[in-house]
């Protein structure tokens, strides 16, 4: 796709997302996003046909994100500093604007609309998977134990962002980066080896 | 209130969950409430005025289960063990059928409508509080740390519970009761007197 393409898309996709913040999912109309953006409808149709497109642009462009964090972290010497980073870009990402509101819209629409909910669950799955598979390289370059219970550890973690969304979408005035410390330090704790 | 208008209002609000997760809040009717409930408009409307009064009674029930649960470990001798029981009753109150997808849709209405998102935040940070406070109780008693950042601390444990409503609400078929142990161990890490 040419950059002047992906720049629109860019510029329609946070279009979007500015309306569906101030009005939610379903109040939005393609009209609405066609007047934040300023373009023609003709001009977002050629991208986007339907406000579900845009949803789904939205959970793939976090799913790419996220496995190019991971995969960043896995080509890293030392697991640790790897995680702290990550946690700091977790939070960068999640203080930015709009996320967490973004983030609620995506989960109502998951609740009723099989075909987000599909994506969601395979985006999830992905970080889920590509999780393990950090610590379990790890594990191999002997800086993790070996019995660790590891799809149960990642859920956790996930567990702990999708936390830390939802803080951000109730207090959007917050400053996430006020829990960096306390994430990094739980993820560790994790991964120590305690048996649940 | 009679107890037989407080089991009408109970099927209303069965009834309007069931909606809800169905066809998300804003495209839910109070007439879809009715119809679901089999009472006339009369009926309901003398409860309830609007979707928004009952997505208020929900996060209000919420508010109060949680204030009973937190009461209730207080009143318990040994923290550790009301923690752990606490875990239990969440884990138990998150499973139940809808929960999770009504939590979602909450969680979208608290962005874009400001009465629900005042209501929400009163809930949490009645949750917040009431966490401070079993703590410092607990430091009374000589049973925790002192010198905990307790703010911080409940905040996490807050986190926890989101992110693993979040996790039914993705995965409906989930038993979360895999993650009690794991959610049991975490918070008492957290209370361990680790420096964040």
């Amino acid at each position: 796709m040419s950059n002047k393409a992906q720049a629109r898309q860019r510029q329609i996709l946070d279009a979007a997302a500015i309306c569906f913040a101030r009005r939610g999912f379903h109040q939005t109309t393609m009209d609405d996003i066609c007047r934040e953006v300023q373009l023609s409808p003709g001009s977002v149709y050629r991208y986007y046909r339907s406000k579900d497109e845009i949803i789904a642009a939205f959970v793939e462009d976090d799913s790419r994100d996220m496995s190019d964090l991971l995969r960043q972290v896995g080509a890293l010497p030392n697991l640790w500093q790897g995680l702290d980073w990550l946690v700091d870009q977790l939070v960068a990402a999640i203080n930015s604007p709009l996320y967490a509101e973004l983030s609620a819209e995506i989960g109502s629409e998951t609740i009723h609309n099989p075909r987000i909910a599909s994506l969601v669950r395979q985006s999830d799955q992905a970080n889920h998977q590509a999780l393990i598979e950090l610590f379990s390289l790890a594990q191999q370059r002997g800086q993790l134990p070996t019995d660790l219970d590891l799809p149960q550890i990642a859920d956790l973690i996930i567990m702990l962002i999708d936390g830390l969304t939802w803080r951000k979408g109730l207090y959007p005035e917050h400053d996430l980066t006020l829990y960096a410390a306390g994430l990094k330090h739980t993820i560790k704790y994790l991964l120590s080896g305690t048996r649940f």
